[in-house]
Order: structure tokens, then C-alpha cells, then sequence
């Protein structure tokens, strides 16, 4: 044996150890496949049963469309050359099977997000519209910024492991502006401004949703290591180990807050307090000790608490699903929090000791980019819409239910469903 | 050291790639298990609520004796030293316990495909006894003609990668004699002869099962790879990544047809488009570009439109949830469509370039072998059933519902729910 | 090249293959979680739909609840040094995050069992307290014993692979005292002490729960292998083959003692009997052949028929959706089949072959200790709580259902729902 054989083993190790990692990037992608029907059970359930048809049809299609469109243009433009700002390598680029897939299946949920919000009164061809907008175009460039190595936001040293803001905050201040521009449902303000609740009509399914979205997470965080083998392997198990505990303390947050609050444990509340715990987690999960994981996902499940209640009450902003709240500002929180007690992953010292108030500006500023990027291109988006082919369904159509008008189809059609569920 | 250590060497790395080979399938195994969650909420979704527990008593069933009778016979009948046509190793043999796994939910899932169509009036006795020789013989033994590296059609060069014809396409045809030796629906066909829409009780919970099903069927296509590591790893995710591709096509095909034929997008048409794009992938899995893919797929999906519409209006059988136009029809079409535009998986090369239409006429071949083995054995096996034991409860059975009058119970059994959801 | 370099790759082998066993065990915990979501489904499915949202919060609960206070105190208990007793390594103790998340899904898994015995008339707050000191001490101590090395039981050679006692007979055994000590939900006996049977709301959730735990027991019991690599793959593969025989045979002996018992074949009984099959494996699915497993489950199967009788007619305790009689009677019986029919797992030699009945009475001791302590710690426990704070709630919250009385409420909350589900 000679020297010349070594290099064959230490590629080997080397080779085995991607092999490894493409296995767990695979799996991770096919766990977050299935928070597309969390997502759908989730917005369904807190919703009425006259729109499920439509909101399925919505999912359904939010992963459809994106996964085409994803890998015909939106890879491109995030992981593509870049000036730092859009990447372009050609239509169809991608490096690879196994993270084009994990990305593509990012890229739906960012879509998904603002289909809650808006549910009940939004037409099914203007959803459309925007659902390719959104995944060939709008997550796609601000998912560059940072995910790709030569990005303004990674060049700046900003973390964002998972996408609290890339996926989250962006899907929820487009949730905002939508819900904002459609207007809120009939029925939802009283003459005199006062919020009527409009309750979902199967909290068990939802409650199966966050279930299935809380399981997806696994893969959404833990996958993002994006490889598997050494540090790597602990790096990934610590990253499900968080995310857990954030998710936890966040149900635990909002049951307690809520509990407070309403005099009564919340389901609703506590099961939003879980995905806001997961949002909260997802920018820091790479960077989080155990203690700073829950102290995140506690503070997470409380803001969403008083956020939905402002939105509705004080902006009155008709979010029918609290998108905003779960996704949005949550997902502010968690990017933001990084900069707070962060810690190197690798070493387990705070960002700060090293970096002073550094990493807190970086924070500071790619969740106020992410913001303002979201905020600005779905408001001219669906501007744009509302001035031309319209957003919203007719007030007729609306009462009877988007089910009937747009699909012509009732969810649960037994004889008297109709009286039963209004 | 000396040139001895060598082989241990080469030795170990073999055994890791081995290692990792199982861990894959056995994984896929577990997302394929899945599945039959899927096809009790796809089936219930789509029929009627007084034959839910009926529906889910057969899938417990089709997994239940299905594990045991594929461990006892099936395995041996597919994978046993063979004649090309049938194998036979001794009882309870099989080539380890992963592959076994794998093998045995696949089998299960070729069952079930049967029992959509005969939903609603078929005696639970009578079926089962059909799962059992489903799963003990029918299928085993057209799996064997290609897995089994001896069968008739592996040695013609014949693919089909992970199963369109030989899972889906035999459920599929035998779902449609099934289907009609047992009958349409009563109230299905009026008298003169107008086919009467029968619509499904929960379409959430069907759009949960497909969720499912495209979920599970990453580990059906991925997993039959049967290896992980090297050019199996990136061989494994492309398959991934076609699969997601052709489910998304599918979908989209489907939705623009409804929409263009019925004038408003159907969600059960764009479900059961998703699950025929998956179909349509399932044999060229492993042998498709991502243009072949969504091609493949995209027409998957507008087939399974017009075949519905055919099946009902023209042959008039009455398949309660289409599954032979979902698994038949598109896996005919999966298989066959390797022969056209199929490449070879390491190479990108086309198969024609190679191999002129000798490809074409392997597919064909294969294709029309699994549908005559499946159309003339199932129908042997119903008209035997027919003619002894029966395959239909009473017209009084039917009305009042299988689940009460062979079960013994509803599903859901609220006060007034039989009125409700008549 | 010198010798010196040998080390390198040995080790580089071993950390492969330790990394292997990081992935597996932390792929299975992700299916475990999931279980969180079948355990849900089950037991709402089986009881009231006025109960629907106290079920969603008891078990969202649990695992968040669960997942704080065992990082926090629990795992120290469980893996800590120990007295043989038990453990303590100070707080936050932990071993790895891989393995601290698999043993968090498991430990939650223990107090939901006990969920479902009291549903429909146990106080909110009491259950949260129940739930915090199930998951920081009850479960913990008791799995010290044996999966801690330095355990009384582990060192007795007492075997108990994936929990069959401990997570399964402990949650059961505590089930029956609550259940006992809560009493029985109004109307469930009528004056001169006839079961009265009420029906769950909706059979095709609890039908899906059950798809959702069998899928999440393959990571249940295949993880407790807690490595991948070689031997360890071939065992942890066998482990997922043989539990889903022992599932599969568990549905069939309860379907087929449901039919000769009630003259039709039942559903429950059916998903029970899966369920049965699972925990009569639990315990062994490391020491048995294809045969063992399907012997085992087949006769959990029967049990719990049997088993759910005796006690809703004989001991008159109302447990709610038959929680004892799946976790834990069919856990005994899962623990104590190893004495009778277990081999070693590596050679395939009958463990009576070795030691006549020394493994028997190991097996005996075990499931008695687990018994004794889960009856006399659960029952202090709750006799405390009913004399302090209170266990049931009034008749007139009872009647009304928890969802309202304790979460203001409801889950279906269509206009009519309240009388339709009565």
C-alpha cells in the first residue's frame, strides 16, 4: 500500500459523509412536504366550512404551481449568480436533486402562508396569480439575499438559519398587506367597528394541523444544516432538540397568557402559541442554547396572543387565520432575538462576547429589509390586482360561500350541511 | 501495515453504503405504511358517510392480513427461484427483514386500490377473501415477472422502476371488473340510464388522504432504488424530485381541464389529477428528465378527466372514487411513456437513441401483460365469488348503509346524523 | 503511509457509523412525535364531540409540558448516576440532543395514556398538574430501572426493549386508578349498574390515529435499537418487521373475536386489537422471530377484547376509550411473552435454551415492580388531588361538556352542532 491509496479513503469518508447528508436533506424535504396539508388543515379548521373546498384548492395548488415554477425560474433567481441582490444562472439551474427539492418545498410554504389570511372572500384567479408571483419571484430574490453565500445580507454576517424571516415574516407581512387590501369578511366589523368572532368550524383538525406542522418542522429546521456526518450530526440533533422546546414554550406561553386573559385555557390561543414558538426558533435554532430556545418560544407565544388581538381590534385587519401574528411578527421576533442571546453553535458563546452589538444591528437590519421588501412588492402586487382583475368575490358569492361559487362543490355536502354550519 | 488491511478497507466502505442502503428503505417503507391512512381518507372522503367505517375496516384489513399472508407466501411467490413466470422458495422465505418491509406495504397498497371502486355495496366477507388472493397470488406473481431479476419481463429488458403497472395499473384493472361484477350503486344510474352524481361526504379529509398518498409516495418511488450511497444517493433524490414534479403537473393538468369542461376549477378533479401525475411517474421513476416528468405526469393528469367521464357516462361501471382511471388507466400511461420520451437515469441519454422502438415495444409488452393478468384473474376470481358466496348485501343493506348493516355501527353517531348526511 | 494512520480509520468507521445511529435515532423521534397527533385522533374519535377541545389540550399539553420538565428534571431522574433506584446527574442532565429528544417523545407518550381513561369529566387544572409530575418523576424513576445500566432491573436482566412496561403498563395501570378514582362519566351505568355504551363521535379520526401511532411505533420500537450500523441495522429492521406483524396479527385476532363475540366484525375492537398488537411487542421486538411476534400480538389482540369487557362490566370502572386494556394489560402480557417465547436476538436461540426459567421470573419481577409502582404512585397522587383541589368537575359542566365549561369552547361550533352530536 502506498501513499497514493490515501487520498481514495479520505474522499471516501468524505464521500459517505455527503451521501449522509443528502439522506437527511431528502427527509427533512419530505417532512416539510407534509406541513402543506398542516397548513391546509389548520387554515380550514379555523375557518367556516363553506370555504374548505376553496382553501384546499389553494394548497393544493400552492405546492403545484411552486414546485414548477420553483424549478423553471425561482432557484435561479435565490441560488443563482448573484450581484448580491438577484441571482441569475439560466432557467432551470439548480445544484442538485436533493436541495432543489428541499428548496422547492420551502418555497410553497412561504406561499401558503398568506392563503389564511385572506380566506373567505378572495378570488380563486387572483390567488393564482399571486401564488406564482410569489414563488417565482417575491421569496425567491429576498431568499437570495441571505441563503445564498453572496448575498448582501450573508456577505453583512445576518443569520437566518431557517427562515424566520426569509420564509415566515415574508409570507406574514404579505398576509398583512392581502388582508389589509381584500378588506375583512362581511359580518367581521359591526357598524360600529367592534370585532364579531368568527369561529372555525373543526378545531380538531386544526389541532391535527399544528401537529403535522410542528413534525414537518423537524425537517424545515433540522434539514437546514444541510448536511449530515461529525458536527454536523450533533449540530442537526441540536437543532430538533430546540426546536421542540421553543415549540413547547410557546404553547405553554400563550396557555398561560390566554388563561389570564380569557379566564379560560385557550385551544385556539394554544395552538397558535406552538407555531408561534416554532417561528420564533427558526431564524436562531442553529444559535440557540436549550434556555434561549424556551425563553424565545415563551416570549414568541405571548406576542402572538396580543398581536392578533391588536391586529383585529386595533388595525382592524381582518387576518382570519392571525397569519400575521404566527408567521410575521414572530418570525420578527425570532430573527431578532439572535442578536439578543444568541450563541456561536459550535462554541456555545454569545455572539455578543465576540461581536459587541454588531450581530444585533445585522438582525436589526435583514428583518427590516425582509419587512419592507414584503410589505412593498405584494402591496404594488395586489394594487395592481384589485385595480384590474379585482380581489375579492361579490357579496352574493361571499354569503353563499366560496365553495359553491368558485368550485361549485360543497365540502361536506349531507342535505342540511348548509343551515347546520352557518 | 500490509496490502492485507486493504480488502477490510474496501470491505468497510461497502458495508457503510450498505448500511445506508437499508436505512433508506426502511424509511421509505414507514412513509409508504402511510399510505393506507391515505386511501381510507381518500376513499371516505369521496363516498358517502354511511359506509365509512366499512372503508376503514377493509384498509386496517388490507394491511393486517396482507403483512401476514405476503410474509407467509407472497414474498416466496415473487422474489423465490423462479421459472421467469412464478417463484417459490419454501415458505416464509425472504432476503432480509428491510426489504421484506418494504416489500409487504407495497403489497398492501395494491389491494386497497380495489377496494375504492367496489365501495358501498360489496359484503365485507366476500372481500375479504379478495385481499387475501390479492395479496397471497395475484399480485405476488405478476410482481415476480419483473423484480425478480429472473422474471420473464425483466429479462426483456421491460421497466417499470417502482410500480405503475405492476402495483397501480393491477389494482386499476382489477378495481374495474371488480366494479362492474359487483354493480353500480343503487341510485346511481337513473332508469334511463343517466348517470346520477354521488357526491363525496368530507372533501378536507379527502384532501388530507392525497396529501398523504404524495407524501408516502416519496418512499415508494425513492425507496425502490433499494440503495443509498454514491450514484444511488443523487439517483435516489432525483426520483424525489421527478416524483414531486409529476404530482404538481398532474394536479395542474387536471384543474385546467375541469376548469375548461366544468367552467369553475374541481378540487376532486385536481386531487385525483395530483394522484395520476404520481401514477404516471411511478414506473420511470428512475428514467425521466424533469421535463420528461412533468410531461408525463401533465398528461396523467388529463387523462384521468376524460377517463372518469368515460368510465361513468360510457361504460357505465360505477367506480366509487375512480381508481381505475387513477391507478389503471395512468399507470398504463407511466408505463408506456418510458418507451417514448425515457431516458437512461446515469446517462440522460434518451432510450431511443440507443435502442430504436425496442423500448416502446418492451413497455407495451409489459403493459398489456399485467393488464390481461389482472382483468382475466380478477374476473375468474369475482365471478367465482359472484356465483357462491355473492359479492352484494341486500338493496336493504345498501340503503341503510354498510357500516351499520355489516358493522354494526356509525361513524358518526349523532342523533340525527343518518338524516343529516343522507 | 505508517500504522499510525490506522487508528484514524478505524475511528473514521466508527464516527460514521455513530453518525448513522444519530440520524436513525433522531429520524424516530420525529415518527414519535407524531404518535402525539394519533393519540389525539384516538381519543377524541372514541369519546363525545363535546370533549373535543379538553382532548386537543390534554395532549398538546402533554408533550409540551412533557418536553420542558423532562430536559429540565426529568432525563437527570431517568439516565443520572443512580442507587439502582434512582438517577440523578444534576438538572438539565443530559447525554447528547439526539438522544435527549428521543427519550422527551417517549416520556410524553406515557402521560397521554392516561388522557383518555378520564376523558369527559376530569378538571383541566388537575390534569396539568397530573401531567407535570407523570413526566418529571413518575415515568422517569420508573424507566431508570431498566434502561439506565446501573437499573435494579437492568442488572436482574430483566428485558424491556421499547417500553411495553415502562411507557405502556405504567401510563395503563395509572389510567385504571384515575379512571377509578374519577368515576365513571354520567350515564355510562344506569341505576342498577348496566354499561351503557356511548358511542365515539367520529370513528374515521380514530381510524386515522391509529394509521398515525402504528406509523409512529415503527420509530418507536426501530429506534430503541439507539444505533445503525451492521448488526445494528439488520436488528433494527427486524425490530420494524416484526412490530408491524404483531400490529397486523393484533387487528385479525381482535376482528375475529369481535365477529364470533358480536356476531359482526367491529371496528373499535379492530383498532384496538392493532393497537394491542403493537404494545404486546413493545417489550420483545428485539427477542423475536416473525413467529413470536405474531403469536404475541395475535393473543394482545384477543386480550384486549376480552380485557375492555371485564372491565367496563366486571370492575365497573369507565375507562374511557379502553386505555387499559391496550396500554396496559397488553403491555404485561407484551413484557411477560418474552419469558415465554423469546430468543436472542443475535443468535436466534431461545432465551429458555440458556437460561430455563430465569428470564421468566426476570420478566415476572418487572412487570410486577412496574405494576405496583404505577398503582400505589398514581393513586397517592390522585386520592391527594380529590381530597385537595378536586378531580371531576360538577354535573352541570359534565353535562354541558369541557369544551365549553373548561375552554369556552366549542370544537364543531356550527349553530346546531350541540344537539346533533348529543
Amino acid at each position: 500500500m502506498s501513499l497514493l491509496n490515501m487520498p481514495l479513503f479520505i474522499q471516501d469518508t468524505a464521500a459517505i459523509e455527503g451521501d449522509m447528508g443528502m439522506l437527511w436533506m431528502l427527509i427533512s424535504g419530505i417532512l416539510v412536504f407534509l406541513m402543506q396539508a398542516g397548513f391546509t388543515l389548520v387554515e380550514s379548521g379555523f375557518t367556516r366550512s363553506k370555504n374548505v373546498v376553496n382553501i384546499a384548492m389553494k394548497n393544493v395548488l400552492d405546492i403545484a404551481v411552486g414546485s414548477l415554477v420553483y424549478w423553471f425560474v425561482g432557484y435561479s433567481l435565490m441560488y443563482g449568480d448573484t450581484n448580491g441582490w438577484v441571482g441569475w444562472s439560466g432557467l432551470m439551474f439548480n445544484q442538485g436533486p436533493a436541495d432543489l427539492f428541499f428548496q422547492t418545498v420551502f418555497c410553497a410554504t412561504a406561499a401558503t402562508i398568506v392563503s389564511g389570511a385572506i380566506a373567505g372572500r378572495t378570488k380563486y384567479n387572483t390567488y393564482i396569480i399571486f401564488s406564482i408571483v410569489m414563488t417565482a419571484f417575491i421569496y425567491p430574490i429576498a431568499g437570495g439575499w441571505q441563503w445564498n453565500g453572496d448575498g448582501w445580507l450573508a456577505q453583512m454576517g445576518f443569520i437566518d438559519f431557517a427562515g424566520s424571516s426569509i420564509v415566515h415574516a415574508v409570507g406574514g407581512w404579505a398576509a398583512l398587506v392581502g388582508a389589509a387590501l381584500v378588506g375583512p369578511r362581511l359580518g367581521k366589523y359591526t357598524a360600529d367597528g367592534k370585532a364579531v368572532d368568527i369561529p372555525g368550524h373543526n378545531k380538531l383538525l386544526a389541532a391535527l394541523g399544528v401537529f403535522i406542522l410542528w413534525f414537518g418542522w423537524f425537517g424545515f429546521n433540522g434539514g437546514s444544516q444541510l448536511a449530515w456526518g461529525g458536527d454536523d450530526a450533533v449540530g442537526a440533533s441540536m437543532v430538533v432538540l430546540v426546536t421542540n422546546l421553543a415549540a413547547s414554550a410557546g404553547a405553554v406561553g400563550a396557555l398561560i397568557i390566554s388563561w389570564i386573559k380569557y379566564k379560560k385555557p385557550n385551544l385556539d390561543m394554544t395552538l397558535n402559541g406552538a407555531l408561534a414558538g416554532l417561528v420564533s426558533i427558526t431564524a436562531g435554532c442553529g444559535n440557540m442554547s436549550e434556555f434561549g430556545a424556551i425563553a424565545a418560544g415563551f416570549i414568541g407565544g405571548i406576542i402572538v396572543v396580543f398581536s392578533m388581538e391588536f391586529v383585529e381590534q386595533k388595525l382592524k385587519i381582518d387576518d382570519a387565520v392571525g397569519a400575521f401574528s404566527v408567521h410575521g411578527l414572530a418570525g420578527a421576533w425570532g430573527t431578532l432575538v439572535i442578536g439578543l442571546w444568541g450563541i456561536d453553535g459550535a462554541t456555545g458563546i454569545g455572539l455578543f462576547n465576540g461581536g459587541g452589538s454588531e450581530q444585533f444591528v445585522a438582525q436589526l437590519t435583514g428583518t427590516a429589509a425582509y419587512a419592507i421588501w414584503a410589505v412593498v412588492v405584494s402591496f404594488i402586487f395586489f394594487f395592481i390586482l384589485k385595480k384590474t382583475m379585482g380581489l375579492r368575490v361579490t357579496e352574493k358569492e361571499e354569503i353563499e360561500g366560496l365553495d359553491l361559487s368558485e368550485h361549485g362543490a360543497l365540502a361536506y355536502p349531507g342535505k342540511r350541511q348548509r343551515e347546520i354550519e352557518d
